[in-house]
This record gives structure tokens, sequence and C-alpha cells, in this order.
């Protein structure tokens, strides 16, 4: 019997624990038992990996795997790292339902019409019909894991002409490497950011970077916000040198529930933004989904046939 | 040489005419030629018809005939009336982004996110995550057109179950009769609503039906306002018998560009709506998009090739 531990609501934590009672001897809560095995949590601190002599494996319970966590398992090759997809449907729906709400001006047409306002605020430039149509439009994908696949598949149900980007192969006349993304940016009318955060895509999409999209291009980033430069992405939308963003992952995030602006830019101000609080992977199939992926994954670390979460990542 | 008559902006209007210039002799402007035989016009007056003695043709240039115009043309059966589809991709895109901004909240988290305030003022109930996972889900697709059939590919795309409804046949397991409404609706989260506005659909969605929808369930209408019960649906939506509304098409319209409320319930108040002002038809590629299905059109009537929009109605 391996030894789990987890948090979770008593609901599904029970119903977790009920799953694997054939294999794993499943805890939860505060005190972590020193013979723990298998851990799922999404920041293990240092001082864990001390005590926790019989760790062979650490569970992310999400998908984006935080810096830190990567960081601190490099060192620890004998503990395998593993994350969960059980919501990449939600993340790919938000950044296709960010894009759509950018594309056809939704907040802001919604916020005039409450006023009696039928043709006020435009933001896009005259000749628009004040919506985009995606379909024709060129997709990019950057970033071509679970959720990156499902905005690829959305893409190609509305018709639009979609390119994937990741940084190992097998690649094809769809997929691509992330060597040719600067020759990609100024051919995409609509970029979708489904990268993880490591050290090697903080700050891709830098000043040099998002000058080579065309300035009626709408940006959807649903992964996270340090991919972006906060001060260029501000200063481009601003100044209308691209056509807008629809933005869910941010540079600020509140601490102990105080309110906060989510960057140290005025991007609240802007109207060719939808902003949305960091909410993508959250939706009313989620917890239940967790609970049963996390279920499949232990099984899959006991038999040897999950996939761990490379070192390298095969984005 | 065909005579045709239509309004079109300069541009376009000179291009229409010089891509037609084998077959057609094109005029525009205010002054209708008395031999006209074609004529482009959303809602020609009665008077017309008594003046324009060769009309062969009456082309609605976008996808909803006026009702008027259709009884107008009932009684002249000698006259063929067409309409014009380019823009079915903008409509059907409206239909799935104001879905997707309902099921995401888009509306309420910008507006609270632009405050700084990250977990205010939910309109779901708990347990949701605030987000509806649209992969999964049932839609149905009441109208199954152009516009309709670009829906369904949407919801495809995006992993949703899809069901649609048309009058006419062919039927199969996905594409079910008119007549099964009432069967469906209890299985549908997404109602998409993509009908003409004819003496059969005015009123179809009311009270009995939204009664029918569960208290989950989202409907996105694009088609027109009248097609739902005004007061029946406002209702369902302020006391959460149903989870929301995105709604571009209203039972109220501005005259004369006077501020105006869409509707004389205050659909404005509530947060589980998204609202936009009739613009699903209009984007950066449907004027460039008119003049060239209008010119195929022209050729079709010509050639005998073009399909009349049918009296009877086969969405």
């Amino acid at each position: 019997m391996v030894r789990v531990h987890f948090w979770g609501t008593p609901e599904w934590s029970q119903q977790l624990a009920d799953s694997l009672s054939d294999i794993a001897e499943c805890r939860f809560g505060e005190e972590v038992d020193p013979n723990t095995e298998v851990l799922a949590k999404g920041r293990p601190a240092e001082e864990e990996f001390a005590t926790l002599h019989a760790l062979k494996a650490v569970v992310i319970p999400f998908a984006g795997i935080p810096v830190q966590t990567r960081e601190l398992l490099a060192s620890r090759p004998h503990i395998k790292l593993y994350n969960l997809h059980h919501n990449s449907a939600d993340t790919a729906e938000m950044a296709v339902a960010l894009y759509m709400a950018v594309a056809k001006q939704i907040v802001v047409r919604d916020r005039n019409l409450r006023t009696g306002m039928w043709s006020e605020g435009s933001f896009m430039r005259s000749g628009s019909g004040g919506s985009i149509r995606a379909a024709g439009k060129r997709a990019l994908v950057l970033g071509y894991g679970a959720i990156g696949r499902r905005i690829a598949k959305a893409c190609d149900g509305m018709d639009m002409k979609v390119t994937a980007i990741r940084r190992n192969g097998p690649f094809d006349d769809r997929i691509r490497p992330l060597e040719e993304l600067d020759q990609l940016l100024p051919q995409t009318d609509a970029l979708f950011v489904a990268l993880p955060l490591t050290t090697e895509t903080e700050g891709l999409m830098d000043g040099r970077r998002i000058a080579l999209l065309p300035e009626t291009a709408i940006v959807s980033n649903i992964a996270r916000g340090a991919i972006f430069d906060e001060s260029a992405l501000y200063d481009a939308l601003r100044s209308n040198r691209i056509g807008g963003a629809g933005i869910d992952v941010w540079w600020n995030y509140p601490k102990a529930d105080e309110p906060c602006f989510p960057s140290n830019f005025p991007y609240h101000e802007l109207d060719n933004v939808v902003m949305t609080p960091h909410v993508g992977g959250a939706s009313d199939a989620t917890e239940d989904d967790r609970w049963r992926a996390l279920a499949d994954l232990i099984r899959g670390i006991e038999d040897g046939s999950a996939k761990p979460a490379s070192a390298e990542l095969g984005y």
C-alpha cells in the first residue's frame, strides 16, 4: 500500500480515499505523516523534504507547476514530479471566451447598452464593424500541451487558420518549433498563450516580440502574467499598437483578500482589455474532476504508466 | 443585361457593378429605375411594387427577412425572394461569444477587477467555481441554417454534445424536428437560438417552454428578440430559474439614435445577462463579403442556380 497525503474538501477527500482503498493508504489534513510516499501539494516547502524520507513523488494538483517547486525538485531527482490536467478544458475555454469578448467588444457594448446607448465607445478602428470576425483569421497557439490543444480545436471549430508552437517535436505544417516564433508573430491575428512559466518562458513576450504583432492582433493569456513584459504589453495596448487583449493571469495578486489592481500599470483603464481574476481553471466540473484525475494519476504512479511532468517540459 | 438596383457604400457599389459588368446594368442610390428587375433592399415599401413592373427578384441584403417583406412578397409569387448569408460566421461567433461571456461571468468579473476586486459578485450558484464548463455540456441549436450550422461546429470544437433542431429533414441522431423541442429543452445546458422570425417562430420560446429548461441553462439569442416572450424570459432570469442569457437581439430599438433600453423590462439590471446592441452581423469582414455575396447571388439568379429563400423556410 502506497502512503499518500493530500488536501481537499472533506467530500472529495473521502471519495478519493475510497476509490484508492485497494492500493493506497490515504491521509489528508494538516499533519503530514513522515512516511508519506506521494505528496499532492502545489507548493511544498524545502523543510518538508528533510522530514519526508520515503517521499518518491510530488503531485501538483493543477497544471501550472510553480517555478520554486520545479527548482526544489530539480535538485532531488529521486522524487518524481507530476501535475494534473483535469481542468484543461476550463482554461482553454477561458482563453476562447476572452478572445471572443475582445473581438466582439462584449464588455464595452454591454456596459453601454445598460445605459441605453446602442452605438457608443468602440475601441476599434473604423471599418471594423465594431467586431473582428474569427473565421478565416490566423490563430497562433503558443504552447501545445493539454490546454493549447483544446484551444486549437476550438479555433478549428470557428474556422480559424491555426498554427501552434511547442518546444519539442514532432512538428508538421501546423505545429512549429519555438524557434519560429518571431517569424510567425507578424502573421498572427489571435495569439493564445498557453505556456508553462519557466525561467525560459518568463518575459518571452517582451517588447520586441509584442511589436512584431499586427496592429489588429488580439492577445489572450490564460497561462502566467510573467510570460509578458508587463510594461511593454500595457504600452502596446494603450497606444493601440495591437488591437486588444483578454487577460486572466497577472503580475500582481491580492494578499489576504485585500483589493488590489492586477498590475502596476493601469490596465483597468483600457477599453481594449478584458480582464478576469485568474479564474480560468475553475468551473462547476473541476472539483469533481480533480479527485478523479488525482486517483487516476496515483494509480498510474503505482503501476508505472503515469508520465512525469518533464523537467525539460514538453509543451 | 439584367437591370439591378441596390444601396451600398460608393466603394463597394462600384466594385459590385464592375464585377457584374458582363451580365448586369447596376444602378445605386435613391432613384430606382422603373425598369429594375432585381432590387436589393431589406424593406421595400408596398408602393414600390406598383411602379416596378419588370421586377422579378428582391434580394434582402442580410439573413433575417423582415416579416413585413415576407408578407408583401407572399402575395406576389412572380417576384422571387432571396437573402444573403455573407455574415453567418459573424452572427454564429456572436452567439458563441455571448454564451461564453455568460458561462465565464466575463462582464461581472471584468467590472469587479477594474476596481481591484478579485472575488466579488458571482451570479452563479455556489459550487460552480464561478464558471460553467462548456465541454461535456449539452448544446441545443434551435434553427439549423447557415448560422446554426456554424454554431454547432463551434460547439463541437469545444467538445459540447450538440443537438440541432430544424423544421424540415433530413433528420438523424443529431438533427431533430421542431416537434421534439419540448422533449429536448429539459436536457439542454446551452440553448442557441438561430431561427428566422416568422409568424410561426414569434413567441415560440414562451413562458411554458422557458420553464422546461434546467435551472443552470444558459440561453444565447442572436436571431430576433420576438422569438422569446419578453416578460417570461425576464422573470426566469431575474428569479434565477435559468442560469443566464446572452442577448444580441431585442424587443425595443432606438428611433433616430435616441438612447433607449432594449426592453420594457429592466434586463439591464441583471448580472446574469450579457447584452449587446444587435451587432452580431457586423465585422471587419462583412462589408467586403456583402458585395461579393451579392455579386454571386445575382449571377445565380441569372443562371438559375440561386436558391430562393423559401416561403416555407427550410431552417
